[in-house]
């Protein structure tokens, strides 16, 4: 696969004059984050002294606290001072047909008034997923959304994420694939203390409960997508990269992103038109309706100037892989993160949940540094995507039969409840096997079971 | 209704000495987290001091961040010191067959060092709920767990808390009613940062967003359940108390409480005979099967002295409420709110989700101080429980038909998630239509839409 350094030296020279501004406005949106961290920082102790002293903002909740007090305090999620901010503007809606304008502004301004956000803010994300309002079809639709939301709310846990679940349509047009636009920007708005959105489709789920995103390559990046370059601008694909699961980061560029993105989706008059468009170009794409991820895609390949130096292509390790690829390799994984347990005692040391990083980076520095992820790494997979099963419809690709991917899916979600359930002293035996759980003998896997 | 202080006067003489420990351990709990509060703040500032001047411990994070290294550190969840703790002990098991020994001192020495997890350790709260492992018998009974859960996880993203849901038999004769225990067990030993355990059905809701516990009342019980004394010592009714919500104190009282309890489940080669005790003092209870709501209240009746001064019967708001009782008036209420907000431009503002607090505290103030809960409360139900309606199973009770339940629940869920969703600028139009929403206009809704 090229990485996205290495292709991106090959721009076409087709800008168009509308996004020009795009280009540069992205690399406001992250260094005036350290700007603004550095400087705040300053302005949070000033105000947090001035609070100490005084209480003359009817808003304030005085903090008894005297390490809040005195210094980087802990969230305060009571404080919202009277100062007006955007959501004051009667003009702003949180709606997909209107643009947000200047929002790096508007958002920092927020950050500043809400000093007891800063730390932490960097990258700070709000994972965002869901699906649709009514029953599903497939009889046990339901149930496999729910064990994959309880996935998804599990790694979220661990690493001190909030996810919110969306199951209702923002814009009666914007539904199916083209759904998770309105609830990412509502996102983006009602959280202006995220630096992120993660968007997680209902069918993937976290493999890897102890990996982190390399949030160092993603600092000059606003979207970060599972694809490759190659794949674009020479196979001219439609499964050229994978939209089910993004990064997006919470800036202007990104609010542009969307616009220009849902331009091309059922809300726009000129939707039939993107369809044959997308399709003239890649030529393999299925079914004739603009979909998001050929749009997306689309973008990349005919604005490459624009857009390429902004998205992130990840390549390097399953920022979601396909389940068909992961699933039948799932026990030798297990039996391989076993051997790393048996080899090394701090691995097997039990501890808080709320400490797990901890154990996490340690593996990761003795046993899988400079570990490529992906097909035939010895790494976990980190986010396996059930692409094609349709867990909620039922109507999965003719390629397998639905049992393949129903089964594929409890064993996926064994997979990763062991490594939660293992902070709960317990270990599902077998990965088709649910419940009950059996208890871990101290130790383990040291001692056998 | 008889309020736990004034009927706590009335106490029979029957203690029994195996319990007479019991009676002063738990006012350890509370009092010694005020003093290892202060304490441990001390020795978190020498920590920290000394950690920001040397480096010896490997498994130290260096904190590269100003604010931190100086003072009141974030949550750090890379860091687990490898002083030994009750994890490293191979007698400690997370299951429910075998007790856990002094607990307090256990969980205090954890959190001393964890210097990180102290501040807000005083009431930090882990929701905890689940349902079977299996795909429902109800066709819509999946659908309405996720919808449940989905409810469950806006709740703690809006108040801070974690929440873990277990779908998984922690031990295989303790299933329905009794799959609780070992769960909130397992997680009183996984979360040693958490002083309370938040059990929650999987067929309850909160259905008041803003509202939270009060703390304050809770400071010299170890169990908070809603409930009523009158119902207990007078009518000997199994329904005296509903075991489906919970507050349990994370300490070495409810670790006893919890192998007591378990003592009259399944797993007791006396279960059957607890069984007929209950019915013989609960002429009302239904089945012959020891239940752990029953048991409960058998603990509370028989053993008054021993455990009625740590139980806290919450009978002042709908800790959890009857859903019968609660939803016909939930459209009344919406428009009781709205005025509220008609009246107040302060709660009419638009805000980010993180600060919701600051707005339910307002609201407080300004409109509900000494409004009680309950029947006919001007309040928001804070939590509806659809007992009787068995989503799962389908197998409600006859008084009423399933529509009733699965309607009932569709309108509590959109009228919960209303309160949610404004946050992110839209709204159920109509509490029996979950989608797609409707865009709110600003100032609403004091410009109707």
């Amino acid at each position: 696969m090229v990485s996205p350094e290495t292709s991106s030296s090959h721009y076409q020279s087709s800008p168009m004059a509308k996004y020009a501004g795009a280009r540069t406005r992205p690399v406001i949106c992250f260094s005036d984050v350290v700007l603004f961290l550095g400087g705040a920082f300053m302005s949070l102790i000033l105000v947090w002294s001035f609070f100490s002293f005084s209480s003359i903002s009817p808003n304030l909740t005085v903090k008894t606290n005297e390490s809040s007090a005195k210094c980087s305090p802990e969230i305060d999620m009571k404080y919202d001072p009277t100062d007006p901010v955007y959501y004051d503007d009667p003009d702003l809606t949180y709606t997909i047909e209107k643009p947000v304008k200047n929002w790096d502004e508007k958002r920092r301004r927020w950050l500043n008034l809400h000093p007891s956000f800063i730390t932490g803010a960097e990258n700070r994300t709000v994972m965002v997923t869901g699906s649709q309002s009514a029953p599903c079809k497939n009889p046990i639709g339901d149930h496999l959304l729910l064990r994959f939301f309880k996935n998804k709310v599990d790694y979220c846990r661990i690493h001190g994420h909030d996810i919110f679940y969306s199951n209702a349509l923002l814009h009666p047009k914007m539904n199916s694939y083209w759904a998770k636009l309105p609830a990412v920007k509502a996102a983006m708005i009602a959280h202006p203390e995220a630096e992120w959105i993660w968007w997680v489709d209902s069918d993937a789920l976290f493999t890897d409960m102890d990996f982190t995103p390399p949030w160092h390559r993603y600092k000059e990046h606003n979207l970060v997508v599972h694809g490759w370059p190659g794949v674009i601008y020479n196979d001219r694909s439609w499964t050229a990269l994978n939209a089910g699961v993004f990064l997006i980061r919470n800036c202007q560029w990104s609010m542009e992103l969307i616009d220009t993105w849902t331009g091309m989706g059922p809300v726009s008059p000129e939707y039939a038109k993107w369809g044959q468009i997308q399709r003239s170009i890649f030529k393999d794409k299925l079914f004739p309706e603009s979909d998001d991820q050929t749009a997306l895609i689309y973008l990349l390949y005919k604005h490459r100037e624009v857009y390429y130096p902004k998205i992130y292509l990840e390549g390097n390790f399953y920022f979601e892989g396909y389940w068909l690829e992961i699933v039948p390799g799932l026990t030798n994984i297990t039996e391989r993160y076993l051997e790393m347990e048996r080899e090394d005692a701090t691995l097997r040391r039990r501890h808080a949940e709320k400490v797990s990083e901890r154990y996490g980076a340690f593996r990761e520095e003795r046993f899988l540094k400079g570990e490529r992820g992906g097909k035939g790494s010895k790494r976990r997979p980190f986010v396996t995507h059930f692409t094609g099963c349709q867990p909620c419809s039922g109507d999965h690709n003719k390629m397998y039969d639905g049992d393949t991917c129903w089964n594929g899916m409890i064993k996926a979600i064994n997979f990763a409840d062991n490594q939660v359930m293992r902070k709960y002293g317990f270990v599902h035996s077998d990965l088709g096997k649910t419940s009950p759980l059996q208890p871990l003998p101290f130790d383990y896997p040291d001692e056998p079971w």
